[in-house]
């Protein structure tokens, strides 16, 4: 691959952000870093800042901003604050965007960005899953292609590659079923937030990994593929399989299945999204040796078990505002729970109330999304308080 | 998918051929049948071209020729023996050619419908493996597709679908282990054929059930994916995967895997061969259900255990007409095995001596192979009798 992609990243501090810059630094002939956003870790941001010389970042807030002016190169332009996202979004140089912020936050710069015609490498799914419609159509009218980070969803995207959409039957989503797959729904009462943190097989942020206990992740991706690859959720199945070995599946017309794997190591797709339609050698040394691994195991899922892939599948199906509900009660009930304020089950229960509350508009605009969003988030709050 | 494929099927009534009409028979829209040669079953050849009309069908003998004459439809021309092959595989009426014969009697033919311009779905590895650099050279010169009907390489080939084959790292091709994979070398002493023609996985005719317990089966498949996808022997690993679920896949230099998975069912690779690039609904109804399977397994592949896959490598590597070597003797040493002339572990040794014996031409015409087939052949029925 000889083309020099030039990339703006947001959420440069976060665990999808530092392992695009273990990507970007093993291929600085193919790869720049034009601007990046970073999270609440200065002291990281600084030292990526000294190490790839982005022209612009932007920091979380003011005071942030007061305590890195004077620290970053002359060459840095240091920006702020939700302006500043979408400064980093959409600066001249870049080709590529990825979105590697957590939450709903990253809404408005990836439209910003697709508006400004950059390759989309969506890592976001919440992004997706509140205002799908609204970027899957900006995606199309300026022609910008929206490339799967998550693995479940690149997995996809590879097992489509070289095929024709209407002759897809299924996907398959594989789910590792997170800290608790083995617990039963009574032994999930007062379970502590280090043993929800303590994730199988991925090393993940706090946000995603709690996602993963409570099979949230695995919902919020159902929703993600359906926008994605515009297949009804009639043929979006997910099956446990616990090894995360299998990272997705294409199930064709004629039974024929397409999977990808590979060991669990995020910088495969963040790499992949980078480089498609080609690709360069794995920063990683580690390969995957079946063999080694003996056996790979797939249970069904249950449903009861995990409510909520019930309340994504639902969601997604009833369309509208209703996944924005779910999304932004699902992130201010983690929030809580990470604080030790709900209890784990509470998470579920809390979303189910913000559902149940909803009256759903079916065709909303930007603006009705942010304030269901906003309104979502101040019913949980209230209720909790 | 409405582009009407006309189709020249040589060896109609084995296991593949059959399966082969099955398909054709689903699509009466999609597929015609030109025409076919048949095997000794001619009761069964008789039903074939009464129900599938072609105008062209070529049995075995004279003697099968002076008894089915007068049975066929009027508008059916019979032919026989090696010339009928040849008329069979170039009718001008058709557009591809499956090669569903057993061993190097496949070889003529395909070349003649290579020179005919004819597409080739190759079910006859031996084919390849005796002639690789003849029938693919061939193939290029007169821009002629060769399309795997093997599942393992029908795996690999969809797996490769949309890549670049510059970007693979490595051909990974699973082996079920055949009727004695269990069973530890000197549990192979006195095994009967009944015990060997007791595949686990695959309905299938004799002798590459049998090629299945010898592991010769997996050791010629290494050499046919070497010439159908131009990988280097050292790129080419074998695992044991005794479910037969998962039926190739394709290492890329980024680490990721794609696999090809179905049931165990050589329809769904044979129509693939057929609607390639497009894919119509499975003959079958049966589906891939991994949850209902539970478990994957996979094995190192043990080649001191499986000494037929150390033959076939080092063959494949040596070149020239040592692969010719190990298909010839293997096809007479098999026939042995049958008609109980020969042990199971005799196999194995008549194949050995016969490559030891042999003296290498490294760029062997047409002719020279025929004649080290033919002296091979030779040399294993004199040690025999």
């Amino acid at each position: 691959m000889r083309v020099l992609k030039h990339i703006s990243l947001l959420g440069s501090t976060g665990s999808i952000g530092t392992q695009t810059l273990d990507v970007i630094r093993a291929y600085p002939n193919q790869f720049t870093l034009q601007s990046m956003s970073v999270g609440k870790n200065t002291d990281l941001a600084l030292k990526q800042i000294h190490e790839f010389l982005p022209k612009l970042v932007s920091v979380q807030s003011k005071e942030d901003y007061d305590k890195l002016i004077h620290e970053v190169p002359s060459t840095t332009k240091v920006v702020y604050g939700a302006e500043g996202l979408i400064e980093v979004a959409t600066v001249q140089e870049s080709d590529v965007l990825v979105n590697a912020v957590l939450g709903s936050v990253g809404l408005a710069p990836t439209l910003a960005a697709i508006q400004a015609g950059k390759t989309i490498a969506i890592a976001n799914k919440e992004t997706l899953v509140t205002a799908g419609h609204i970027v899957t159509e900006e995606a199309k009218r300026h022609h910008v292609s929206l490339i799967p980070v998550d693995s479940e969803h690149s997995a996809i995207f590879q097992a489509l590659n070289g095929e024709q959409i209407k002759e897809v039957d299924r996907l398959i989503l594989t789910a590792s079923g997170g800290s608790f797959r083995d617990r039963s729904r009574d032994q999930l009462e007062g379970v502590t937030v280090r043993e929800a943190l303590n994730h199988p097989n991925w090393s993940m942020g706090a946000k995603i990994t709690i996602d993963s206990a409570t099979m949230m992740n695995k919902g919020l991706e159902v929703i993600e593929a359906y926008w994605l690859f515009g297949i009804p959720y009639e043929k979006i199945d997910v099956v446990l399989h616990k090894e995360s070995i299998i990272h997705s599946m294409v199930e064709y017309i004629d039974g024929s299945v397409i999977a990808q794997l590979g060991t669990p190591d995020m910088r495969g797709p963040i790499q992949y999204a980078l480089t498609y339609p080609n690709r360069l050698p794995a920063v990683s040394k580690e390969r995957l040796h079946l063999w080694e691994l003996g056996t790979l195991n797939f249970t069904k899922l249950d449903m009861d078990r995990f409510r909520c892939m019930k309340f994504a599948y639902d969601a997604g199906k009833t369309g509208g505002t209703m996944p924005t509900v779910l999304n932004a009660a699902n992130e201010v009930a983690v929030a809580y729970f990470l604080e030790g304020k709900l209890s784990f089950l509470e998470i579920e229960h809390m979303i189910e109330q913000a559902l149940e509350g909803h009256t759903v508009l079916k065709q909303p605009t930007l603006e009705e999304i942010m304030a269901v969003d906003a309104e979502t988030r101040a019913f949980i709050h209230s209720t909790i308080k």
